[in-house]
């Protein structure tokens, strides 16, 4: 059995912690956070101790760094790690974050967005492993596929290339659904009503690979006279009627690529 | 049991038709199309007959037009409906693209994409509808109701807004899946690593009912570093970095009216 310590209180911690206790080969032996509150919580829901002061960090095979981007460089320079390996989980932030006076540095980044109080099922979400050295990319693989099926070895340069187009597929599209709630609320319909049409173009997007051929509406239709009429609906929110005018212009460039 | 027709060939006929044909009390008498090959595909799929000449149309009680927004109006007048309940189903066509010749007009909207191929559970798709008389209300209320549990009377005016509210959490959504496709194209990753993400994104703004307040991210952190970055990697795309610009403005803006 692989020791494994979870260093965080966040989203990312309380996702991860609960799925590694539950890792076959893998025992999660604490939960350390500074946030003890929080901290105790995740390591009741993961069914481990938890610890929140330096001298209690255990000794463990594999600590995983699970806390914000800016905290990965000072806390990897602060804490004890023994001879462990220790990863960071954060998509945007090179492996040379890590101190370089661990020995074996890794990172795991798993592709997904995480909520406080939502179980994550990791089985199918994306994990990108990079390592230090060949013998920790084997360990923090193994580690990786004991939680999905779907690991794969990336650096940190293409990562980080990841992690931008996941703004564009996540916040960017969680945005225009805010958006939509925003125009909703000018014809006093409440947002369920959009419920079913977002989780289609989803499923739709994701079931045909290709977003950009299953396009629809007034824009990639290039229908000027819809266009026109909505960007005029817009004129009491010119914010709103800037994003309506980039956009639609975006999507029918696009369509023209195809 | 009343008598349907269902008139056009594109993905909201080729969705219709066949859940017309299931609903109990309606009769989907025959498909009407123009474009005979298409035309006899959805019939075939709905197991109905086909007509595709003026002089051929079923007299029925209900006449659905599922054509593009812009031949509403012109079909409405060239046709021979006698005394039926003529409906469009388009979100951004007024009730009154109907041609006034007609004695009972009505619209029957279901806010949902539709795709050639992939059949639809009209069930939970919301319905909306509207009428030239509480009658004929009455009756496209009824036929609504036989497909969907999720119906509401709703005026040309509210419902062009709810259109548009569809195309930011639809069109342009997807379109933002688009840009992450194009942003991975980089990397040489797949589109299909945003997979999980794009669903969990999606699932999570519709089961918390406000993706406003599950927005996540560089910009709603307001991570300037990030940002910056983020920015920069997109240089040779300027088209991107300016979408990439405007959004994140916007998510930080939108974040402080909460």
């Amino acid at each position: 059995m692989k020791r494994v310590v979870v260093i965080g209180s966040g989203n990312v911690a309380e996702a991860l912690a609960p799925a590694i206790a539950r890792a076959e080969g893998y025992e999660l032996v604490q939960l350390y956070a500074r946030n003890r509150a929080a901290g105790e919580r995740i390591a009741r829901l993961a069914g481990c101790p938890y610890a929140g002061r330096p001298d209690g960090l255990a000794p463990a095979d594999i600590y995983l760094l699970c806390v914000s981007d800016r905290a990965v460089e000072p806390l990897s320079r602060t804490l004890a790690f023994g001879d462990g390996i220790v990863a960071h989980t954060a998509g945007s932030v090179d492996l040379a974050a890590l101190s370089p006076a661990i020995r074996h540095r890794a990172v795991l980044y798993p592709l997904q967005t995480f909520t406080k109080g939502r179980p994550a099922d990791f089985t199918d979400i994306p994990l990108f492993v990079e390592a230090s050295d060949p013998n920790t990319l084997a360990a923090i693989g193994q580690l990786a596929r004991a939680l999905s099926s779907r690991v794969q070895e990336l650096g940190s340069a293409r990562r980080a290339v990841l992690h931008l187009a996941a703004v564009f597929a996540s916040n960017f599209a969680n945005h225009m659904y805010t958006l939509g709630e925003e125009v909703l609320r000018e014809a006093d319909i409440p947002f369920d009503a959009l419920g079913p049409l977002i989780l289609e173009t989803a499923r739709k997007a994701v079931e045909s690979g290709s977003p950009r051929r299953s396009q629809t509406g007034p824009a990639v239709r290039n229908d000027f006279q819809t266009r026109t009429r909505q960007r005029e609906m817009l004129a009491a929110h010119p914010e709103l009627e800037r994003i309506y005018t980039n956009l639609s212009n975006s999507i029918w460039e696009t369509s023209k690529k195809i």
